[in-house]
């Protein structure tokens, strides 16, 4: 019976860290989709959102399965909460990855990026998609060493955010509002991959030591 | 002790309903500070943030304390489940407020908004208060018609989202980069604030009826 409960509290974690697999295989994808104008990768995030969708929902299950049956206390009940939570902050990463996608699908075959703005997003799209990977790893070994460098690496990407913006609003710009409104989406779709990403780290260092490390970036 | 179990539960939807009204009240002074270009309603907005986060985490104590000393199941068990969804997507619209107050107070003693764009965001201003308004009475009163209600509030906020954006995309726009960044976060925060509170509707819509109505607005 106890062994029975641990397995599912282990099977938990394992479902979240799949799902951090996954939206880091998305990122990476819509990414390489926007960058290349890549019609088919971006369908093929496209579609594959309503698997992390589903997977979200059966992490709740088990989560509320656990709860009903088990009534876990102290540390197994917080890693109930923080699934609970996290399930719904790495869906969301999902959905941002599918906004990127689509984006890239909506301007193909043209570039949706101007060149003087690509290297910026090529380097968010890499940061964003080491985060979700951190991200997993935090939740399948709880090291709170490696969820502290997840708050360095949302530095990197707040800058690069900041970087993108000084070219956009260079008086020099010559691509006109409608790139400009595109990359400022797009811009804001990493930002917040980035912070969903530190959300579920914190919530694993919760876990750990029974408080929240920071409120959660907004 | 029943009883006292009863009051908990009670007063948990009540914290949630009340960070609606709080919230409501951000998002309306936010509009107000960004129509009116009004200073001090933007810093009002800004530096009452910290209360609503607070809440949050005083709903969250109020969930976990719950599950540890009551372990509900069934339908008490989902208002435990969805309030701790619900708390983090009403910080979230809180969130939003501040970001839009934060812009009102970046341009301050200049309009953040154009004359032609301003009547949308008054529009949408309205609309998204009387999301969070509808949000807390359907998490008081479990009416699942005034619940479904939310979905048709929400599309208005989608339309009003799309004609902004047909004024930004123009080709007589002559107001700039930096005013149409501004103008498609702006329209952003409140589009997702509008998606949180109908998230929020939702999950009422599970506690009562054990089914979600639909996926969470992305």
């Amino acid at each position: 019976m106890r062994d029975a409960y641990q397995h599912q509290l282990d099977e938990l974690s394992s479902s979240l860290a799949d799902m951090c697999a996954h939206v880091a295989t998305a990122l990476e994808k819509a990414t390489t989709a926007l960058l290349g104008v890549n019609l088919q990768l971006a369908e093929e995030v496209i579609s594959n959102d309503a698997i992390i969708d589903r997977s979200r929902e059966h992490a709740e299950r088990q989560a509320f399965a656990l709860l009903a049956l088990q009534a876990p206390v102290a540390t197994d009940l917080r890693i109930v909460v923080a699934a609970i939570h996290g399930a719904g902050d790495i869906e969301r990463m999902g959905d941002l990855a599918l906004h990127i996608a689509q984006t890239a699908r909506r301007r193909h075959p043209q570039p949706a990026l101007p060149v003087e703005v690509a290297p910026y997003f090529a380097e968010m799209g890499r940061v964003g998609v080491a985060l979700a990977a951190k991200a997993g790893e935090v939740i399948r070994t709880r090291d709170l060493a490696r969820a502290s460098e997840l708050e360095a690496d949302d530095d990197a990407m707040d800058d690069l955010h900041k970087h993108m913006f000084s070219v956009l609003m260079d008086r020099n710009w010559a691509h006109g509002i409608e790139a400009a409104v595109d990359i400022t989406l797009l811009a804001r779709f990493y930002e917040r991959y980035a912070d969903h990403a530190v959300a579920v780290a914190r919530r694993i260092v919760y876990v750990v030591t029974g408080h929240m490390p920071g409120p959660v970036p907004s």
